[in-house]
């Protein structure tokens, strides 16, 4: 009887620090016990990044579309192994810190076989309860031909067929929603709209709620300096952001702002409030990563299935040298479990 | 033989905690004779706040443009009393926490007092060396007639007939110079230039160099997500800020960037950087205030004067109360006398 939830990892970009903070953080044996984890990458390079590491393997290796992975639900970690189907399988072992057309391919196919994963009815032994993803490199799915997906969080939410999406940014100190994430910031006036910050709120509310937290405090950062200081500073603050939280606050949310960017997080780390909807990248991100560099960890709210990711990029300039912090990536991956066991669809016994 | 320097305080607008964090700060003794310090303001405002901290008068009452100021000189703390000119000094009394036009014409001229003290010749027993601001209401300011100066730091800069100045803020882990405060976020398209961000950078080396930091190492933050990640999320910084920063450089000054601004503060917090030049109010001010909110301190670079202020506001939710904090006064206050005591000018001995 193995009640553990099943989560799917892609390994990410192969000449990034993906494999590495991988391997490390599961090397952990308590973490590795914790869940049934699917690797979805390459052989060579998650077997090259253990051995820099030091790390004996702790995986069992099957072929991806052998059909035969069922057989391997019994261990901790399956790495599903994409290598085979490389035309020239020699190349895995020699990946550039990089970007590259075929990387690209690659780390866009772990992402989608895991979603696959996670799409299976409950019913089915590989269906997986959550996704982790190690980072990718957007310049490599650009040179595959991805570019139209900035990134995991819009590819995820195609396939998934979400209305909308948050990405959440969980902390030991901090919690962020973001209402915009990656466009220019000048941007920002074209897709800040009263139904946006409403959607920011509600997916605020459903990843606390995700994580237990019931009837959370919610903050709204406002846009502008001192949140716009009565439409002295800017109108988004008063024409945007508070009717948004009117709105969410009919809709039984628990919501307040908007307070000025500078000052709510202080009063968040106090306590004061579970969640802060900062309204662009930076104003939630220079906080989190300022607080908790290591442990942040990015989790995409709304998709129906519960999905993390460390907290860095690909991380060129380290990687292959044995030098990357699994700290964010452990977190992830304990998020993931954590998130995975709270759906309550995880087999509840009974062999596979 | 007194070689203290002369410190101007203005005490800012009377029913904020002004008045309150002003008391109390230069009731520590070792403080208040490290310099001349001479308060424009009101005195039945200033003893109400005494009396209700506990605190007994340590300063010298003399009246505004009574002609005896100099005959006080040899006192810590001078208060210059404003309240015989007013129309109704029983006024003075009862000041509300809320604005009004008769304290804005008020805070407005202690500020001017200030100014004017500054800008009398070295030679003269008045001159300061340094101001220190306590906060305004803007809104009292405006009501005042005095609308088209948006703060302090505007008012200062036409009186000193400066060509430009910069808002930095000195905190005890993060120095931060700010290209652009207080207008709506979406302007800062408007005034983002090429020479805004240079001069920006300038100021924040001659802070820096204020403070006694040779050859200040500056990080320059991007103004979109990721610094822009290459032209993908926005123009500006490779059209604007790299450009500033070459510039910068070609002058002799050790700035680089653009940075992406949710990880440069890490960097600079580990000490890598003196000062970061952030590009709009809240990239700068959320992770100072998250690290210092009570010891962070406005300082002005570019009036010729070193002007220092705390990092709050007037706070009326809690003024009038005996429940203000003046760490940030109290650090304001010992930073002007730092800055005062390095220009040089300050009175090398002699009766006044």
């Amino acid at each position: 009887m193995d009640s553990r939830p099943t989560i799917s990892v892609s390994m990410g970009e192969p000449g990034g620090i993906g494999p590495e903070v991988l391997v490390k953080a599961l090397a952990d044996d308590t973490l590795r016990k914790s869940a049934r984890f699917r690797i979805h990458g390459l052989r060579s390079v998650i077997h090259r990044a253990a051995e820099r590491a030091g790390i004996e393997p702790f995986w069992w290796r099957v072929e991806r579309g052998s059909g035969i992975e069922p057989a391997g639900s019994e261990h901790d970690v399956l790495l599903i192994d994409t290598e085979p189907t490389l035309a020239d399988p020699s190349v895995g072992a020699r990946w550039a810190p990089d970007d590259s057309k075929l990387s690209g391919r690659l780390s866009f196919s772990f992402v989608d076989d895991a979603i696959a994963a996670a799409k299976l009815p409950p019913s089915h032994p590989l269906h997986a309860q959550a996704i982790v993803t190690m980072p990718i490199s957007k310049a490599s799915w650009n040179l595959a031909g991805h570019g139209r997906f900035p990134g995991h969080t819009e590819l995820l939410a195609v396939r998934f067929g979400a209305k909308r999406v948050g990405m959440m940014f969980e902390s030991p100190t901090l919690r962020v929603m973001l209402a915009t994430a990656h466009l220019p910031l000048m941007e920002v006036r074209n897709v800040l709209t009263i139904g946006s910050v409403f959607d920011a709120i509600e997916l605020a509310g459903e990843g606390c709620e995700q994580l237990g937290i019931v009837h959370p405090r919610i903050a709204v950062c406002g846009l502008n300096p001192h949140a716009g200081e009565g439409g002295l500073l800017g109108d988004e603050d008063e024409r945007i952001i508070r009717p948004a939280i009117e709105l969410a606050e009919n809709a039984g949310h628990n919501a307040s702002g908007p307070h000025p960017a500078d000052t709510v997080y202080n009063a968040a780390t106090a306590g004061k409030f579970d969640v802060v909807v900062a309204m662009y990248h930076d104003q939630g991100l220079i906080p989190v990563k300022l607080l908790h560099r290591d442990t942040a960890v990015n989790m995409t709210v709304g998709l129906g299935t519960p999905r993390t990711s460390p907290d860095h990029g690909t991380a060129y300039d380290i990687a292959g040298r044995n030098k990357a912090d699994p700290g964010s990536a452990t977190e992830a991956l304990k998020l993931a479990v954590r998130l995975a066991k709270a759906r309550g669809d995880a087999p509840r016994g009974g062999q596979l």
